[in-house]
């Protein structure tokens, strides 16, 4: 067997959760070309990070991140910051001639992608490998969307249609916790939910969002502050988020992404009409993608609902019989899964940072559209998306 | 242009109500071989037949269904009465020579319902028509359907499921209506739902059910008088009925007939499934039919929400574009289109009254099933069902 | 009883043989306060309105809409002619002191739709009436919406999503038909599609559009001539529209409209989210409203499907039981009926003119975007909208 | 912290891999009273089994499950074995004082479970615990519906209506593996699926089945044989089962299952009416529950679709934010969690030998039924069923 691949991962919250449910599962349900081994998990709180530790499964823990740098026996940082220490930590890591796995999105800013895809580039000779973790792309009914469209079933492509709904804002008495303070978080609905849907619809299309015209809105204008002293402080990121936008060559699209969408808990939805079909998908749903073909026999056409979990679906050869569904962590998994891969294997996974840096690029498009009320071209990364 | 055709109702209570709708429909939707002319409506009360004649459209009325007998103006007796006069009106009708529309189910017993037979077979030889309206057979999903299977779409059947559920009963306050008393209704959820299930899955297959075993239920066992003096009287027939039969040669099925099936407001279901796919229809959505093909690519399979709106669709070329539906009340239009057509052109009506025999002999069997707890054949009318 | 109210229809295709089937059905369901005569039909070609007026069941026809004007016996006109007549025959008709029910969109432009609601401002007086025909606002379902924002079960109303999605564009080989011509049809799904989307939100939520941002596109540029000599001319209308807007104070909203939308057949979807609640309506299932509520029990909480067919729903108490479907053309007949009750009562019937021109300034703002690529405000009409 | 709590599992194929996954995952999610060890897999190939240890994660092998026995290092012995293993395996398993976690159905016969049952409450008094793993107890959306039934949100029931449709025997050119063979696997259909329904329905209703009435049906007779020489074999098993029940006092029941119901993967679907209210659950949507309540504002009755995803639905705390889905495996993990907490408290883990025997009895009733074509009323175990 192979030295094992081990893992030194930085963050302990929902998404470090996430990914350590990913490390624990991945080796014992692929047929991995290297063993994972979960080896360190860093965190500021040395006591906090130690239970961490212990309940994740990680074998060690550190109060410095720095540390890992350094450590002979980390191969791959993964990174589950937030948004703001992303850069740094990525940019040091690579520079240790440690492979990344960056939470997204990327950065706070284009000019922290920029550096971390100079970064990123910089490494990749010595056969380092940086990866932005866009976790939807391998939900399988999106996977599988993506390589219906590039067989072609959809023709032309002429309308994408994406949301993301949440609603845990819409009670005003919610305090004002970090996520809604736009010096840590960068913006609101905006990079937490429509980075997830840019780069998804971006994924699937193989097609480069070019334009776009944007408002945003705080409905909510000031809540209670989390912590005592009681009292109430100002929202100073987006509650929601829409723009029209351009793909491509004539492709129209609408993007919209709130924390306000009563009754839409996860609600990622997206559909994409063609000259000669349409596919849609709703994450509530998400071991569903539905289908229609103009191609079918005209008296049975209609939206076919594929329940994705037959063995040669993406990624469902590894899980259970077909109509046995799988959960969100699994898109973890299948993550972990292709980044090992590819470490393994010398190529490069995707999302790269190049491809994470085209969603910054968009999303910084969108604030300045909003900001501006006038539509904004989308500036080009050097880089073509990889898929 | 060909002489008309005069109509004469018998009743106009709901299923009045909705025949009305057909008749002053029929003319302006379909290019009919002859215009339909709506004569006289009968009724017991001469101050509310007038009424009804008024508001429901018809040229005159009369207190009395016998003068339809003799009147030279009158082609079709259409019989909305309850069940436990279709047998005289239809024998009558027919004798006078008066072509003959009755409403399901035929009869109220299986003597009846052969008499009817029998009178229809005399009357067949002068060119007198007779049908029985088992109006969901024009649903336009429902006619797809049978045409499917015929095509071959299913393969072999192997499996039936209906059911058709209704919850109007679950209040123990609501009134002993005539619906809930044997002497006159014959049976409850049985005759009144179960009849519909019954036709329709031995249309869409051609198949017929060739052994049952039931249970019956009654939820409520006695409930209020609905007119004074107060009291309550006991509830003589099912609340709900379900049964298992044997279809053809091989096909097992199950049926559920209730009224007590909370959050059903009609629901009236079918699913078929056969060696190459299956089919699935709800009445509450009745514009829409499922299919599965196992003969799609194997990536795509799933069942396709078919929107039954087209114009290949049948019935709905002389309806309206494509996604706009269409309602209830047009399924006793296409039964009106078909027998105006059949009559002009001297063809059989379907359902004819032995098909509709062979659902009496079917509630017959049903019955006594439940009575018994035991397996019951069903015997075969002689007359083979027609399409 | 009363007065009959005499209509004279314009125009009887598509839209004429819809409101000729209100016409035919509305006396026979509800208890009018005035019967309605379906008195006569006009048109261009003398034989083929003949024709027409037999297969739609009209007493008399003409094919000089302007005699209609004199004649004693026409009470209201019925404009279903094309756009580009709407203003000349409605203007004519109101002078002559007749009621008018005029087709959406109200005019082909601004200035027309402000000479109309002029022309209906001083027949107003004499207590002539006139409407416009959204016929969206009369399914069930969307009353009941418009009902319960009013009550307040969705709060304070922060989303609207609204698109109208039809395909039948799709094939580039469908021909140049009249409504692919700007010099004609005034523009393409954003008039046909985008007016319906735009009446109905403003209806529903009692808000305005206070501006838009647009763009449109028109994917198939060039198409066959649908008539000899072959040949190919260039589409000069949208394929699809789609903008962002605010409404009301704080509102976000999209909406889209396209007759490219694969699969999607007459697919009018309107979500709305408040603060306490959502509504979502699809017209392919149009008998359905479903409902989200923040004030139920909180396990139990989800998006409920309302079948709106109990007699407690607009409309319904005259058809059928629950359950029981309606479709398309029942929005017509419930059309006809508040019309004739308004004109009875002598009230205001709703759409007014002066709503459908707040809606023609909504469409004029779209065009002036999309063709600026800007943020355009729209122009309030002096009026309010009336519900 | 306490003792760890060491597992020695038996059987590696498909149930074993699930169980696999729970005992890795459910020490990091959950809070257990005492930390779980997988110490080792017993297997019959020595080579096979080391082969799934490593996959799976077992810290050892063996390949004779009686070692397990005489281990001072395994505390539970859990049964993943093919059926006829398992009395043999439980039985000597609780006579050596090791808890037992037993897959379903508990054992190929009455006799065998009989011997379990008294086997389990043996061992009972000295502390040794005994569970049948019937997982799909364990979905938060089906103990939502108990909890929800439990607190009378329903009323009184009357109807259970409960399908578990497979398709994966519909191309009869499949093989006859060792499920199609009686002497093998006991029966086909009934005990791989009804057993589910069976123990499922009577978990959600807290009511025990008394009578049914059943058909079975073999629909491809033989089948190619899955290893040399080339040939055909007989299949000896229900491909499908149907079967009608009574539960309590007056509740009548549908069970149905198959593995032929085209286009059905997964689809156990249970819906119960009650006088109150009905729930709907279907596992290919196992995150959702469909709730229509009696007792909601009359004009916004409909089924809600509610997500069960919230931290205060059963077994969701531990898992992701509202709105991002579980999948099939999580069931396992969520009956460990129960198990391990029973054991550590010293309570009572359900469903008990007893409970599972009560299931046996019901198979038994439904296979004689069918066999003599008619009803059996259902023995009771002289044990209550547990919760």
């Amino acid at each position: 067997m192979s030295q094992p691949l081990r893992v030194g991962m930085v963050g302990y919250a929902f998404m470090g959760a996430a990914h350590s449910q990913a490390w624990r599962t991945v080796n014992h349900v692929y047929d991995l070309p290297v063993p994972v081994r979960m080896q360190v998990v860093a965190g500021r709180s040395a006591a906090a990070v130690a239970a961490a530790a212990d309940r994740l499964g990680w074998a060690g823990h550190t109060d410095d991140w720095r540390t890992l740098l350094t450590r002979g026996d980390v191969d791959l940082i993964d990174i589950c910051a937030p948004g703001d220490a992303h850069a740094e930590i990525a940019i040091a890591a690579l520079a240790a001639g440690k492979h990344v796995l960056c939470e997204k999105p990327l950065a706070n800013s284009v000019a922290e992608a920029r550096e971390m895809v100079a970064a990123a580039s910089a490494a990749h000779d010595s056969g380092v490998r940086a990866m932005c973790g866009f976790n939807y792309r391998r939900v399988p009914a999106v996977a599988l969307m993506r390589r219906m469209v590039t067989e072609g079933r959809l023709g032309t492509i002429r309308h994408v249609r994406a949301s993301y709904l949440q609603d845990w804002l819409v009670d005003p008495s919610y305090p004002l916790v970090w996520r809604l303070r736009r010096e840590v978080a960068g913006s609101g609905a905006l990079g937490d939910l429509g980075a997830h849907i840019i780069d998804l619809t971006q994924f699937v299309t193989d097609l480069s969002i070019s334009a776009v015209c944007a408002l945003t809105e705080t409905f909510v204008k000031s809540r209670p502050l989390p912590s005592s002293p009681p009292g109430t402080g100002e929202v100073t990121v987006d509650d929601a988020v829409l723009f029209l936008a351009r793909l491509g060559d004539g492709v129209v699209a609408s993007y919209e992404a709130t924390r306000f969408a009563t009754g839409r808990k996860n609600g990622l939805r997206v559909e994409i009409n063609g000259s000669l079909g349409a596919l849609v998908f709703d994450f509530e749903r998400m071991n569903e993608l539905s289908f229609h073909s103009t191609e079918a026999p005209a008296d049975e056409q209609g939206f076919t609902r594929v329940l994705v979990t037959e063995p040669t679906h993406p990624y469902m050869s590894a899980w259970w019989p077909p109509g046995h569904l799988i959960g969100y962590e699994h898109t973890f998994t299948h993550q972990a899964y292709d980044l090992v891969q590819a470490i393994a294997a010398g190529s490069d996974p995707a999302p790269s940072f190049a491809d994470a840096l085209q969603v910054q690029l968009v999303l910084d498009a969108v604030s300045r559209s909003a900001e501006t009320s006038s539509w904004i071209t989308v500036e080009r990364s050097s880089a073509e998306p990889s898929g």
